[in-house]
């Protein structure tokens, strides 16, 4: 008989109190909180958004999820982890799994969620803030209003498929923009974004960094996590 | 002298448990709480989401901003509304707007935060779940993942940006489907999205409607705010 829940917590980009209500508490009444890691070298920055909330009675976990996942040949650190999670929840216990950002957006949570919906294990996901509106809010840059149509392109698209969106989209995201960055100031100015485009990175840290002239910018200026907003001119 | 502060608050798309730690904090300890209604009959669908956060000693001030907003030429009712939210600054006093799901991101907030910069206010503006977030994780429908691209489509776009877009797009969200919808199912169809398309209205409460089969469903089965989520098969 399983009784326990096991839910997925998303904690926002960075800021504390950009946790939800409704996930703070989850998180506060945890029996076993997973801190979601890609390597056992990776400090877990889900976790230390999170740890206000956590109450000290609650079990931490590490657990790494390989970067690979194949839903057709699962790795064994995935089952494992799985394995490990429904013990957990034949005990009866509340099991929080911890996501940056938002769990369905660009998450590693989608594949833990897959793996454990095909188990049929109880699971309920409370959204979180993504980061580009909280960057929006933060610098006071509109996202995209009335009939317009917004775009959200990580820089690691397919170049092609890339210029497409830009194209036909009044506004955009962009994120991973570091690898990619010549190629992507390169659209934006020929799709007429560049003079209403700004960069952010470590947005609301000591160490954030805001750049307005991405013409005269570089490469090396951009961090790995920066997002770009635009709108067309 | 100006002491006071202006908040924008985004309370997320309906759930009181999404808003924000910190949006939650800045609405209890507000001296004005502004409720924006679009006509005198609306209801503030805004102020009911926030209203357990909300101290009694704090004044519920109603304002009217009408849908129109024109930067070049001011409707006198929106110049009213900044010279009450000034009056109200003048005095020191802390002034939070309500806004529902995101302050930046298909809202009227934007016009209003727009407004106040110009004037040079003190504003800060604190983001919220947007409702499409929001709906993902109730059903347990991924957004988006890996490097593809997704996006947000008001039904009311241009057409064949709409069609433009859908070809060059992953994953959908298409929002306000109701007015469009057989436009939007055809497009939909002849890009490859229909079988994993879903509908959503009224998300989390108890009129929820929630359709799968959007082939066989027609206009009139649809609420004025309802949302598609879809992904390229």
């Amino acid at each position: 008989m399983m009784t326990g829940m096991f839910y997925g917590v998303g904690v926002g980009p960075g800021d504390s109190g950009l946790l939800t209500v409704k996930g703070a508490k989850i998180i506060g009444s945890a029996d076993i909180i997973i801190a979601p890691r890609s390597e056992k070298t990776d400090d877990s920055t889900a976790l230390n958004i999170a740890k206000e909330y956590i109450n000290e009675k609650t079990e931490i976990v590490d657990m790494i999820f390989p970067m690979i996942y194949d839903q057709d040949a699962l790795d064994e650190a995935w089952l494992e982890n799985r394995k490990i999670i429904g013990e957990y929840l034949e005990q009866g216990k509340k099991v929080v799994f911890l996501t940056l950002g938002d769990p369905m957006f660009y998450s590693t949570y989608i594949y833990v969620f897959r793996l454990l919906k095909d188990a049929n294990f109880p699971i309920e996901t409370i959204p979180g803030i993504p980061a580009f509106c909280a960057i929006a809010s933060h610098i006071g840059f509109p996202l995209v209003e009335g009939d317009n149509i917004i775009s959200i392109i990580p820089a690691t698209a397919d170049a092609e498929k890339i210029a497409a969106t830009m194209k036909v989209s009044n506004n955009l995201v962009i994120m991973k923009s570091s690898r990619y960055f010549d190629n992507v100031v390169k659209n934006l100015d020929e799709n007429g974004f560049l003079s209403n485009a700004v960069m952010v990175s470590k947005c609301g840290l000591p160490e954030e960094k805001i750049v307005r002239d991405l013409k005269n910018s570089s490469a090396s200026d951009v961090n790995y996590l920066s997002t770009i907003l635009a709108r067309r001119n």
